[in-house]
């Protein structure tokens, strides 16, 4: 009877799973959220997209963070510049919208 | 007097970023500790790594719970792809250290 037990521990590990994951998308979507309101705020001050000294101690920080959690810091630092890159790109966009006179449609994290 | 209140306006916008960022570390952190969870039963049982069903229902789950949370579903596919691939090469690790006899001394989240 040894199956049904491994997958009843399976299905629970799972479903811990899948409640992180929601509580993460979230989390991503205030992130957003949150970076769309300084890409406006930068639009509106053209100030430029990229910070890069604002980057760099993200990415030092991340990395500190993510050692203290026992997770791979080079991980941590190549997931966190795919979001940032997403969020410079949006930034862009933001921008583009600003300068066309479109900025309040622009379609942010939970519809706000 | 308009910089000062950009910077302040900036700022605050940086340190709710920053508070969320340490959130998802440390929500990824319990994540990973709970797939190498994964990893040990599998190994254990001598179960593949890799479950293409699992990963086709997790995907179309967090594309609708992104769209639900006004993200571009396709984004956050490419970022669990990202996080995904990942739990996966430490299965084969976990089960790889399995066949050796090391399975108890493998580096999880946490230190656990």
């Amino acid at each position: 009877m040894e199956t049904p037990d491994i997958m009843t521990h399976l299905s629970s590990f799972r479903l811990t799973i899948d409640n992180i994951d929601a509580a993460l998308i979230h989390m991503f979507a205030e992130r957003f959220r949150c970076t769309d309101q300084v890409g406006f705020l930068k639009a509106e001050h053209h100030l430029p997209a990229v910070d890069e000294a604002r980057e760099q101690h993200q990415y030092d920080r991340l990395k500190k963070l993510a050692e203290g959690a026992g997770l791979d810091p080079i991980f941590i630092e190549k997931l966190m510049q795919f979001v940032i890159s997403e969020v410079v790109k949006r930034h862009r966009q933001i921008a583009a919208a600003h300068e066309s006179g479109n900025a309040e449609h622009f379609p942010t994290a939970n519809g706000s």
